[in-house]
């Protein structure tokens, strides 16, 4: 196994014990090395989330290399093979609590912007970072305030490649080039207690409820299009009872979740469900929580130098997916940005012994400088 | 307040804490008073539960008092104004438990056949006791026992009253004359569990299972008949998730319960709910409870000398009912046994101070000679 600057800082990174919020120094280990390229350095505390925002040039158009320093928990310490955060290379994995999530990513974003600002000094536009260490937590600190900042500031970014591991089976085998809406509601249907044998003195929310959540549940709330599936509704939760077999329950909760299409907006979703309660004559109240919005990046210039980095560097094409939980995309798209998300296997997230292979990492780096060839020269 | 033989014996029923299901001698004191009066005794024994079986006579028609010792259990005794197991009367009430559910109407039933017996010492056909001190427990070891008992020897039964509290405002208002039958049922609907976002990976049980259960709930099972309303349908509880927001869980629970006529079988109730989900092809587990049978006594001897007696005694005509929960009633009528119900009023029962009136005590005594007298005479 031979050496090499991304694997290095890839260590580096490791040995922080980063958990989601704190960020233990990493980001001053990145901010040092942009700082000796050219890059302007701002540390950006909200709350206790630190995030960095680095620019290199002043003129448009602004490339963004987008991720997180935080990490999920460890889990039981007794189940890892080494130390989460002591980093080791065994059979060509390397293991460490954020290896695929994403401090490899980090690194190769790194490493190739100081080969790429090497090799073309006079290059087009700018090279910006958007770093934070609240991705893995509640995510209000984090990426969403840093764009606010942006957004007041007038500052753009016109393409952002976002590292989180997108690959499946192979390195670039997938790129994100958007992500559903999640919107999650908590109903809850109410109904009168009462006995069972005397079920006229009572009112069954079950009862109630059940012709609108059949409705619910064969809804079509639309087709989808060429980026997205159609949306689609789940019930995840629903609970009534008492426990007793002898007693009509009062209420009646339903937790369910939208993961929707651009052909669709939240508020339509929440009117048309709204409709269907209302349609059956139950008394309701709905818990929303819009967890993100929909966004999509077209083929254009920036899925184009993806797909033509990955084929260079990999010798096969990419398949662009917008499947999958959010990511902080959904909060860089709203402002204009194509976005995609562009990193490491992600077999082993968030798990015990989370791993990369190591034999990813320079061709991530690769990967990565080429975009910035393709896009800024 | 003067003395009376019903309300002596009654204090001295009271005295025993026969909590279910120690009978605590309460069949005993009973036992002594219907052998001195011609009374052949038979003690059954079945596990822990005391049980009298008592008859005078060997000829047809048998006429059968039937009720229960054990008391259920007092709850916290702070609560009580006096002892429940010491009987006190205040304001013309009788505080004590088992004062209304059912010592008041064993001490009635004794003291209406030792006159009775008395005053018509050449009465037609016999007359039984049937008493158990296992009604508020299982009801395994208790009537359900004896009558297996007396049906092997095909000892039957013509005419039976359960001295259960059925009056409402005031004595003898309400007379029982059947009871619904009662089937529970636990539903367990299998899918299979995935993630929200992922759902043609995963079965999600509530979709799979929301026509079916629509359908049951807004199924018609029969129309009832003069006797019982229309059998009815419900769910007591409904259960399926995770607790997480983004899990589409495995397992769907129902539990519901049918209250049904004589217009349907148990048998064919389970047929048709099977047939439902068997229709929506869901993989699907029923444990099955039936807790009782129902059965009606019709307009007939036994019901008329019931409204002739309350009639004479009280003066004002009683109301048939099938409403309310389940007895023992259920074990005798099938049988081929009339039963009927009638005792006290029921308002206190199972209560902290559990009372009945004590100008009820006489009357109903009366009332219980009269329907000897009608039916025995």
């Amino acid at each position: 196994m031979t050496s090499s600057n991304t694997l290095d800082l890839s260590l580096e990174l490791l040995k922080q014990p980063s958990i989601t919020p704190n960020d233990h120094s990493c980001q001053d280990i990145i901010s040092q090395r942009l700082a000796q390229i050219g890059f302007e350095i701002e540390a950006m505390q909200f709350g206790d989330v630190d995030n960095l925002w680095a620019r290199k040039g002043t003129q448009g158009p602004v490339f963004c290399f987008a991720g997180h320093t935080d990490v999920v928990p460890t889990g039981h310490l007794d189940a890892w093979t080494s130390q989460p955060f002591a980093p080791e290379i065994r059979d060509g994995k390397l293991y460490g609590r954020g290896s695929a999530d994403m401090k490899t990513a980090l690194a190769a974003m790194v490493v190739a912007t100081e080969r790429f600002v090497a090799k073309h000094p006079n290059h087009h536009g700018s090279i910006a970072y958007l770093i934070t260490s609240d991705e893995e937590g509640p995510a209000v600190n984090g990426t969403v305030k840093v764009i606010e900042t942006l957004e007041q500031r007038q500052e753009k970014i016109t393409w952002c490649l976002v590292g989180e591991p997108s690959s499946t089976h192979r390195l670039g085998d997938i790129v994100k080039n958007g992500r559903r809406g999640s919107l999650n509601a908590k109903i809850t249907i109410q109904g009168k207690q009462g006995h069972v044998a005397y079920p006229h003195l009572a009112k069954n929310p079950i009862h109630l409820a059940s012709k609108a959540l059949n409705e619910l549940c064969e809804s079509v709330w639309d087709q989808g299009n060429e980026y997205f599936p159609a949306t689609s509704f789940q019930v995840s939760n629903i609970h009534s009872g008492t426990g007793a077999t002898n007693v009509i329950p009062d209420t009646l909760e339903i937790t369910c979740n939208f993961r929707f299409s651009t052909e669709v907006t939240a508020d339509e979703l929440k009117q048309r469900v709204v409709a269907i309660l209302d349609h059956h004559k139950l008394d309701h109240h709905i818990e929303w929580n819009l967890s993100g919005q929909p966004f999509i990046t077209p083929i254009g210039d920036l899925v184009q130098a993806t797909q033509t980095a990955i084929q260079k560097v990999c010798g096969y094409a990419t398949e662009l997916s917008t499947s999958g939980g959010t990511s902080d995309g959904r909060f860089i798209a709203p402002t204009g940005a194509q976005v995609i998300e562009l990193g490491v296997l992600n077999a082993t997230i968030h798990q015990v012994n989370e791993h990369v292979n190591v034999n990813d990492l320079e061709p991530l780096a690769e990967i990565y400088e080429e975009i910035l060839v393709q896009l800024l020269t």
